[in-house]
């Protein structure tokens, strides 16, 4: 339920207002200066018209959705996250890459020191792979953590890392700047409420049979928990057609930006599973209107341990940043 | 099956090993100077060695899909289909708008006057109707059909035009430039291989229900009875996303690139469902490199007799057109 | 619309009323004694009220299903279809077996005599073959129909075939008792009109990716022409799993038996499209409540020009249908 | 990778085998008597043919597949669970019945009650509730737990309760005889883990797009630990299909019967969301040969705090019991 007082309200009239609310059992946020929103509480069983009778209302919104932190009718403004001087969202294009899985010391670096060059301000690597079958390699763990840091540290990079567990978020949040939850990860609720609880900003990836609702529904998870700094990634849902790895839904960017004031990102290389499909994809997304990009990259994607058919090289994602950049100029004025 | 002969071999040379095929009961096209593609007879059961034995061949590929003359390796370079001074097809951007149902005389002007001003080089207008239940607006026929092409002569643009059945199929191409197959008859083959004896350029719309390779199936379907000119159209594929009326597979832009060399639009209007979707998936689609965009207008959309839902007025089309042709000339130099 | 009329209207005021709609530009049809359906005319157009005020208007339903006849809304009780003493609906098991292809005499009759002596009283066998690709097998067309006819004949059977277009339509409803969609000419209009003229009962099978709405609205194109004869037949859908070569949604069962009367049967062949699963989900669809199954079986699958993965042979079929029909004998006395 | 040994090795032979193997720095199982599994170890990289030189090895199968310990080709007779006398798998009929989420003592004693005399042997409940928004009813918690173990005791049930979190697995354990994990987190990896040590059967139900092949690599996830309790679970897969909630799938029960040994359950409480095709989707489960049902009972489903759409009454369960038992009574002396 959505609050809207009435313009000429005082701070302190605000105050006691809230005041009563919680005395009445509710949980609240403020929204703007001019909202209230209802975040806990059994609002369906509550008459709005007992709501709107209340001092200061000017009329109360039942917010039928099921998320309402992360929805644009509670913020109309989009978020914009600002880590390091680095920005997601508001307008600039936020450029993302490294390798699916951290291998070694090198591997990570000269995955730096391409993503640095190529204009990348961000440097992802998976330390704890969530992988489909016992019997593949799931990750160096801490140990790529701490890798991942340091090559972030030394090419000036901010750094991105999926966790899979809350155990692992401590300390992942203590040396890395963004927490990822994977796909597979987008209703661990439990996941999603710990996340809540650090100050570190989330990339929520759809869950590959996800609607749109659901994951501003995840999103809501985080948020609800204290947590605002929810970006939201297209990777890719699950249809019928086989010669792509997913279907990359480009409709998810413009369709959550309806919805939802949160940053918008979009991986290709998920989003595809196929090498050659990554550059054109990539410059569509940004078309789209997506805020960034994830990209996968390897000095060798042959030699890559895991997820080698969605990997391109350096060179390539030169390539890539050059045209998605040309792209974004492109309908940068215009819109 | 693909023949792929020596590069000496002469032109009489290859006619009568032409001759000698034709006697042994197969049916053949030349593709380019040096192959031959066999395109219909027991492939399956001839030895490919047997082919290898004849004069002047110096290899033979078992082709293992189930379409030949569609395929990129029969024919490497684009195709570039030209009607009346329009290309679709290799390199420029092919923009086609108007109507989903042709009302009336006034209502196709107007909208012919309104593509024209905005840079299309192409009207479409439905006619006949493939609609759902059998109690809604079934369309004008063939005399929407003549609406449609007086309303191309007076404003300089080609004709497009969708047919249900191979009964419809002569009048309309006397009358229209492109013919249409829609996505419920994507596998309707006794209208494919009718409009095959055409030599109209087909428009052929993925089924929402179709991979890539059934796609190129139904247009080998079209081509194996004569006619090249098809131009496929990618519009929205059925998923479990509801927000969408369809997910738009932009993916199927540069995947069906590599597959084949037919010329690939884009629907967005039909693909997203969603009135303000259009716009950013229509700079999209051309971001991922499609030859061309079909985009359904109407003076006012909201009383449009179908499909109001996903119709913009002229204003968005003439703002939608600037911004694709912006992201074109974009990704077009680097390309 | 559904005008309810009101229960001591006679027969000379219905007469009436119906003369004064049909001047008023409608198309009706009498369900029961006391109910009228109007099927053409531009009903949203026209208000309720007016229709509430003619004499002997008891209540107007303003049926917002784009269906009518097809309707339980319409009519309550299940049709049952019965040609040459063979029932389809109203409780007895329908079992119909048959070749995916007629391919010759021989074995078409082979397969009426193991259809017969395992209790089906149907046979099936494809004339006109709707294939993926031009390049495969299609069929013996009118030849293979009269082959049908002659095997039907000989071994006391009814015969079913699909038609894939308008144009088959006349020869083989002369020569064939039930005729055919195929699941991707689920939305060939013409097609459906065209067999709505006709007297045969027609088998209709679901779309693969078509929902129980639109399923329900190409009987209604059948129908609305004067046809009222139309069995569903669920065959399986397109998803993302890829071990069976369709999902078999039996949920289709008991869920279009609440929204129509028509009969509701399966076929597990297409559905899985795997020979191991045929006889577990035949028992499943029966279980479910179907009124009957449709079964591709040959002398040797493995043989079968067509659709060789998911034929079974004589002595499988044998034991499906003692099996089918021990679930039958189960569930029925419980119904 | 498959070990097959000659058949007249020893004991002492086969355990020095064994030593060496592990020496070389495979883990490894014992697959009856002739067979050993290499679970663990980079297989990949080793050539078979050293295998093969190893003494008492008759032949070397490399299982390409990504499970082994679920799979029929390493065990081939079926997996049956036994708790406290009752028994899951192995041609007995298994019904588990019981409320969406536990609300109070007196509601779960009731439908404790409920189940046991409808003849069901294991009674369900939720206290955890993965919810998709965060601001719907999450469940009792270990309260709940409570409640299930003392109903459970009271009325001779075995108990199920899904745990959503690896910090949720100990106490559950102790207190509940069989550990649910859910859809959402059927890629639950470390949730998997740690049920693999405990020494519960575990209830895995398959992700809503989860395929057959991803269902088996959950399973060895928990396997692969030492757990070799798995009853797999179908609930109904995501289409485009609205009409039903999911889309239940039911080739995957005998489809995962010819690739696992274990124990194959069926949900149509879930796998349909729509209370009147329970009854008739559970029959079709049986009849396609699932070991067993879980069912969502409530003393009043319209008052059920979740669920409601999807939960039946004690009533109508009574008579799904009965129908089901006569289905897998006509089966059984037949298969």
């Amino acid at each position: 339920m959505l609050i809207e007082l009435q313009p000429d309200t005082t701070q302190s009239e605000k105050n006691r207002l809230i005041d009563r609310l919680i005395k009445m059992g509710f949980e609240l946020r403020e929204v703007g200066d001019e909202k209230l929103t209802i975040v806990k509480g059994v609002d369906t069983l509550v008459q709005i018209r007992e709501f709107e009778n209340l001092p200061h209302v000017k009329r109360v919104h039942p917010i039928q959705m099921r998320y309402k932190l992360a929805s644009r009718i509670t913020q109309n403004e989009d978020t914009v996250i600002s880590i390091k001087g680095v920005s997601i969202g508001g307008g600039t294009l936020f450029l993302c890459a490294g390798p699916c899985a951290i291998e070694s010391t090198e591997q990570i670096r000269v995955c730096a020191a391409a993503s640095r060059s190529s204009g990348a301000t961000a440097l992802r690597g998976g330390c704890f792979k969530p992988r489909t079958s016992p019997y593949e390699f799931q990750g160096l763990g801490e140990e790529g953590i701490v890798l991942l840091e340091d090559a972030g540290k030394e090419f000036g990079l901010i750094t991105i890392c999926e966790v899979m567990d809350a155990l692992q978020v401590d300390f992942a949040a203590d040396h890395i700047d963004i927490l990822q939850v994977g796909a597979r990860n987008m209703q661990n609720f439990t996941l999603l409420k710990k996340l809540g609880k650090t100050k570190n900003p989330i990339l929520l990836k759809r869950g590959f049979s996800a609607t749109y609702q659901e994951l501003l529904m995840a999103a809501e998870y985080i948020m609800s928990e204290g947590n605002p700094y929810v970006i939201l990634c297209e990777r890719g849902i699950r249809t019928f057609e086989t010669y792509t790895r997913n279907t990359l839904d480009l409709s998810a960017v413009p369709a959550l930006r309806e919805l939802t004031h949160l940053p918008i990102i979009v991986d290709p290389s998920h989003g595809t599973g196929v090498r050659s499909l990554i550059l054109p994809m990539a410059r569509a997304a940004v078309a789209a209107g997506a805020d960034g990009l994830m990209i996968e990259i390897h000095p060798d994607p042959d030699l890559s341990i895991s997820d080698a058919k969605q990997t391109i090289n350096f060179k390539e994602f030169s390539r890539l940043s050059q045209e998605v950049m040309a792209v974004h100029r492109a309908i940068n004025p215009i819109r």
